[in-house]
């Protein structure tokens, strides 16, 4: 298929998000752009700082156009004053942008808080969800595991966790095209006994199964990226921590790797000889493959970039949207909500444990 | 120094606790033996299934008393349940023999709450501490770092989180020679806004800084093995999930690297050459090199280690025994308790953030 006959796909992008704006924005749209030419994009920001940038990219230039704001959402900003006082931010102005109908998706690496605070706000959650969660899939030895909250709720209920376990299962469906994705809550131990109130309280509820979803059970820490779960459901304070610790552990095996090839001539040989096999196993895990959550539950589509991104980082979290937005990700989950509420799919399993 | 110099060292070992068990009890004391011959141990368990296996190794043999009980806490165990109906079990008598004076230690790969539950029912907190708290250390590119809690306590509340602070403190004082430990407590973002209600409490208690600790405010999860900071405070729920996300992590890591070094000749040639150095490598991320958590706050010294860990893991287990029984970790902990009550050790400085 040619790039000519792909719809356009049309992105509004926070210029001013994250450690290494705008810098990284520009550029991981550039990148994004070689590898998807039927990109449109909406820059919103400082102008004096972007359209510089923007001109060392003609090509990406031609596809975009900027809007000027200085104003700019910090990463110390508490979500409520970010809210209240940042109409005219950046990110506030690319999130309206989607609501508009004027962009398909937005994409930020500011202020996670803000984003979520101002996206709830603006494009309102679909019928049926109260909270939205932020989700993202993680490598495993198998297909990729998907997990959420990521962060958007410190904390959360039984019925918060459902609608989590039900999101979850549409976005494992829909983008890793897993036809009965399983479901596990992350508690501290597969024993029914452990965990908070809300854990135990959630698992009744999935235990129902008056949803139809294949729920295994309690799962444990290990086994985000072990392949043995589709999803994994979990509070956003829990699921940050989880995320962040994981993401910490592969920094510090790489670097480990890193310093034992460089740690002999011998070892550099070997190095030379293993690399392209060691390249692409790195490459399953690299934390900016993986990068760009989406802000799931929303009525529009919005995908957060690791505030620490780098151009090829931002580059895949806009992957991310184009991929939400050609799904059609936001009718997915409507569908799937109307369906769980109205007509059954088909007759309840018992659950396997 | 010769081993006959060396004091005596005791332990009891619970040779029914963990997956393995009680094979896996038994080969680890035979490897711990043979690198510390001034142990004593004393098994607790089945005889008809513990004997054959001391019987394969003679040297232990004649340093261990083997003492028979059929009654086994199963993992699946409430703890509340064990502690009432598991009187007589391997597990139960084990942390006996530390009350008795029989053992300088117990170690137990057994069920973690049972474990925590009856060895807090046999031998108290010391003065000053509420609850324990299970300890380990985590690899980071500079040296370990301490983390607590690891699964005593899925709630806690500020006090809890303070005297986890103190008590992982002198753990990284005593056993690791950090003169000045900094102390951080796990959140999901560094402002001071954000996380739980108990955890804002915690960290306005430290803040306060009456107890003339390092504390350095809000870490993430990814601070956990970065070497930033020498103790990571959290509840039992977060830390257990962190413990085994990175765990997760590093065994996934593990395997693809495998994968990668086994794909091709070119690689396997690689992997031969580069061997010395990947081995030290993966050596300090070994988790069964971190093996053994220590239950820290109680009147006796009590060791956890993984349920799943195999002989070598167990042995590291014992080796943590060893090194809290002579350092006289619980001695240590009641002084810093007394004089952080009593006489304050220096003038209070103002924290650094």
């Amino acid at each position: 298929m040619s790039a000519q006959s792909q719809p356009e796909i049309r992105l509004a992008l926070d210029a001013m998000g994250g450690d290494r704006a705008p810098d990284m924005v520009v550029a991981g749209a550039a990148l994004a752009l070689a590898q998807h030419p039927n990109l449109r994009f909406l820059f919103f920001g400082d102008e004096a700082r972007v359209r510089p940038l923007l001109d060392r990219h003609p090509a990406l230039a031609s596809a975009s156009t900027l809007m000027h704001t200085s104003d700019i959402v910090t990463n110390d900003a508490k979500p409520s004053v970010a809210l209240r006082a940042g109409r005219q931010s950046s990110m506030r102005l690319a999130i309206n942008a989607v609501d508009d109908g004027a962009a398909d998706a937005v994409v930020s690496a500011g202020n996670t808080g803000a984003l979520m605070a101002m996206a709830k706000f603006v494009l309102k959650t679909v019928p049926g969800i109260d909270r939205p969660a932020i989700a993202s899939i993680m490598p495993t030895p198998r297909r990729p595991t998907v997990m959420l909250d990521l962060g958007a709720n410190v904390e959360c209920d039984a019925d918060n966790l459902m609608q989590f376990a039900i999101m979850g299962e549409v976005f494992a469906r829909v983008l890793l095209n897993i036809e009965r994705p399983t479901i596990g809550l992350l508690n501290v131990g597969s024993e029914e006994q452990k965990g908070h109130e809300e854990l135990r309280a959630a698992h009744a509820l999935l235990r129902e199964n008056k949803l139809n979803l294949d729920f295994r059970g309690f799962v444990e820490g290990d086994d985000i990226t072990a392949g043995t779960i589709d999803v994994v459901v979990t509070d956003g304070f829990t699921g940050n921590v989880a995320l962040k610790a994981a993401e910490g552990v592969a920094r510090l095996y790489a670097q480990l790797m890193r310093d034992a090839f460089s740690s002999s001539l011998l070892s550099k040989i070997g190095y030379a000889l293993a690399k392209t096999a060691l390249v692409r196993a790195r490459k399953r895990i690299d934390p900016r493959r993986y990068n760009g959550a989406i802000l799931l539950g929303l009525g529009g589509i919005a995908v957060k970039s690791h505030g620490g991104a780098d151009a090829i980082g931002f580059a895949n979290a806009i992957g991310v949207a184009i991929n939400m937005a050609s799904i059609g990700l936001v009718e997915r989950i409507q569908e799937e909500l109307q369906r769980q509420n109205g007509e059954p799919r088909a007759a309840p399993h018992t659950a396997a444990v």
